[in-house]
């Protein structure tokens, strides 16, 4: 295959940067235009100093003009501008969206959840779920998934599949603070963050829950119930999912359920299901496109529970960007995606 | 009344350091023996340098003898320890201690969660709990929580005890890594806990689980059924408790949830419910005596959540110790305890 | 005494909680107004909900009729704000600055420093410092020195004034990130702090520099010459400096330096050099007033090291403000003031 | 060229496990034996999760016989380890070695700093030193550097050579824990580390003072004095150095100092001096071989400042080793090294 010619618009970003990490290690992609909002006319350097090759690129504008003429845009960017930038790329253009606009199936649950008329939804990023991999062979349109469902729909899906919990899931996903992105909120200022620990969106508000529900249901075929609790911890990168469920079968034991596990994900690139005994930890999956998990069973309160560990930019977003994009054009599903972390 | 004689053993780690900054801010409390057990002969300073006035004693041996003759002797050693010590104390003398060993009623959890003897059980330390301050007041044995069990039991009480919730509660904690003590273990090394994320204890495994269970199936007069996941955080202190609980009628409303929690604790000078919308921190309680609670309910899961704040070393731990000093001893509740954390 | 009544003007700021921390602890104090800017008319608690006995507080303007009518009034505002505000509150109101509007001496420093017209200068709240204790007692305006300035004088003085060293000292300091209040600029964001360090304001153009300068100048009474880096690190609070500067005589060994340091400190309840061979750590000074000082001599580079810590915003802000509002007012100059940190 | 077999001894390391990580991704490199001390007989899954293609290799003894029959044997071990282990592998074999074995020149200054006998010395793995480069092009030996001493040298060398500065250079260099190792200290444990900033082997003995002193005076071809203060910062991995030496011109400006850098790495792929008025973040090198570099002139200090940024396990260890290997075995010395760090 020739060389992919690629843009990526929300340079100066965190899904951004991390996308032109990836790409730029990618054997098949040659980077292109690099647009941004606010910071268009500056130096990526100025924003993104480690992307020391891309440092002296001057950012342009996010305009569809400077979009066009490339294989694959990637678009990282606010909530609602994707779909009007999508439609003047052209059917042919592969458009990797890593922003919300076109996750949802259901307009209702958009306009509830984000507001405004629902942009359609386009073939789900996440290969690993249920038919997904092959509805993302070949498209033009990626809906790439937030990155709680990433997480926590690979921790649950099987297990539901198979019928060993009742779907009524519940969820506490600790994540560090990249998952906000650079808003510049007080809360997300360093000192606030650093020796702290505190929840947000408790309730089921937080908009990924609606996606979470999503996933599970549609792998099961009938409503998941969610209960998603999402906690902010002081690390820049990385998404622990606690998830559990109530046994159909009180008496299911570890081993029935570890043997699900291992038959769903067994040939999974991505997806790791650590020996038994040892539960995942964030830092083995820094900068990874690996998914690790755990699966045991709660005896006394014969519930499952699974626990997944990823890198909320990585698979979470920009890895899981560039999967899909090898799917798409028919490049192997790997190529170019790292399976070893950052650690310590 | 006269001023209150203290000891401490296990004066070098890290319950030991909590409870040596609250003492020393105590009005009514003069500092006696100081007791460690590998580091005894050394200064405190060398391993507890913030504690500026005490940096030059030298720590004794965590011996009987050396113990005795104090108003109250605080215990912060492995579980075990203290069964034995208190004996020899005298029933005169309040044992206040920090360890597991009695804070279980049931002798079969004990050898089910710990192992050997049961050592009995003593009043729990948890004043806030039905019917705990009454059985404080005046002790002279008192059995100090566990970090885990304090945030989440006062998290879940109340509503199990209206009848918000069927008694099957869901929780996650994630907490600083003071609570694994000062134990030289490599996952607890800085470069491993820093930027990372980790489960442990999964799957009602963790020694805390059967504590929190008594606690809330004693405030309901029936079992109540605890699936429990802590989580690692890289931070030194604080718990942050993701609880959450079916309710028992779907249409009760986040308003009536919070009427249960406010006549709750209206009293209690050391929870506080936030206002509505306002989420708990760790950091808000650093340091202080403080539990910060929020409360609502999913809707769509049909669950109640509550989340909890403390400092583990403080409320979790220190502090919680020494509110019961005040108790058995007759002292005001509050006094020397901080409602102020240290932020940011 | 009479209780002193007090205002704290920038309440919502990181120095104006931590002189509310501190105040509320301080057994002579009673809390007035609380003034804000552009967080007028909202809820402390909103800002700084580690306050809990205040969090109920609504924040007024930052007007002088609001804050008319107190004994004493703390100024935690951006520089340039002070000067106008103090002329307004009268001769006999203590004004305690903890901007930098009237620290330096010279208006030509003031002028290349800041810019626009000097306001004059108060007694300088660093009371460790020679003469500066006698100048504070019972004034009615005091100007807070800079964090960074606190640590790194009290580092060097003494070996200046002793003749041990040449007047051409070398500091690099390394901070926490509320050393910057809680602007909202990206490189302060929790993603961007933490799992990093970095160097600002270097090559002497940091505004503490020339406050510095004339601390050391001052002491010696002739012109010193300072390099000065500060260096940003991935915590909240703590300010760790390493400072050196050649030895006038390079067979000057490290008990002779000691000896100086121990004489110079011997009297100081908030300045500790500690004992030989422990090194000082911010960790043990936070929350607390204390400056934690070690010395040495490296007989291979011939130079004085000397390495401080503090808490940038107790002992480098709202603790020293306190102090030396018990000076002026005529308190015993340790009332309130913690010596004992918060750790781990 | 035929692909190149590898052994690492220490694998279960920090050095090991960064070792490890490079080398998987390196086109021509194949992966043999994997040994440890203490760990030998484990998974290394167990000890570095995040190197998921070796997870399930089970760690052989750190002996010759394991190590014979590879093309390049690296050894991350305890210093006193490596000589003896060299001379039984074969003088056509290539070994680098990470530990100081072999780096100092001078026997004396060996017995000093370290004890004991003197291994000799290897060629200096920096290759950005003037004539490093040659020297470790086809050898079969190489000492690899310090963290320190790799960020710290390249900051000075440029300056002193060039007749910049005068030989007297001061250096504060703050780094992240995992510089220590996966030794089990008291200080290492997160919760000693995090919150807080710490110096240690002040006064001019930590062990890379004398090999940064021999980088700079072998550089120079005269005697350089170096007083060096490390600081222990709350991050896992990075070395942000803060260098200076007084200006022996007092008249050269930034300019002059630029063009001198500027010239001097004009052609070395990992080292960058920033656009002006960037400073260096450990973060932009996080992961890379980079070394970040920036300088100015403080006029009133007549001081040059220079500031160097490496990840001190990349660059600062395995990175600067793997770099070292291409040029012994006649690789392009870039093969293989991300010239990209991971951020945020």
């Amino acid at each position: 295959m020739h060389v992919v010619r690629i843009a990526v618009a929300g340079a100066s970003g965190y899904a951004g940067g991390e996308l032109l990490r990836l790409l730029l290690a990618h054997p098949e992609v040659e980077i292109g235009a690099l647009t941004a909002g606010g910071n268009a006319g500056t130096r990526l350097g100025e924003h993104q100093p480690h992307l020391t090759p891309l440092a002296d690129r001057v950012l342009g504008e996010s305009t569809a003009e400077n979009l066009a003429g490339h294989d694959a845009v990637f678009l990282a960017l606010p909530h609602g501008r994707s779909a009007e930038l999508a439609a003047q790329l052209g059917p042919d253009t592969l458009v990797v969206d890593c922003g919300a606009d076109h996750r949802l199936t259901d307009p209702a649950a958009w306009d509830r959840w984000y507001g405004g008329e629902h942009a359609g939804h386009w073939p789900y990023g996440l290969p690993e779920l249920p038919g997904a991999r092959a509805a993302l062979t070949g498209t033009r349109r990626v809906a790439v998934p937030g990155c709680y469902p990433t997480g926590t729909s690979l921790a649950l899906v099987p297990a539901l599949v198979a019928g060993l919990v009742a779907p009524e899931v519940v969820i506490t996903a600790v994540t560090g603070t990249s998952g906000a992105g650079k808003s510049l909120k007080p809360h997300l200022l360093g000192a606030e963050v650093m020796g702290s620990l505190s929840a947000y969106g408790v309730g089921g508000v937080h908009r990924h829950t609606p996606e979470i529900a999503q996933n599970l249901s549609t792998a099961l075929g009938s409503p998941v119930s969610v209960s998603f609790t999402p906690v902010l911890a002081p690390l820049p990168r990385g998404i622990l999912a606690s998830c559990s469920a109530p046994l159909t079968d009180p008496a299911t034991d570890a081993e029935a359920v570890r043997a699900v596990y291992e038959k769903a994900y067994a040939d999974e690139p991505f997806v790791r299901l650590l020996p038994e005994g040892q539960w995942p930890t964030t830092a083995q999956t820094l900068g990874s496109n690996m998914v690790a998990l755990q699966v045991t069973v709660d005896v006394d309160a014969a519930r499952l529970v699974v626990v997944s560990a990823i890198d909320n930019l990585t698979k979470g977003t920009a890895g899981g960007a560039v999967q899909c994009m090898n799917l798409a054009l028919g490049l192997p599903e790997t190529t170019g995606l790292p399976t070893t972390g950052v650690a310590p």
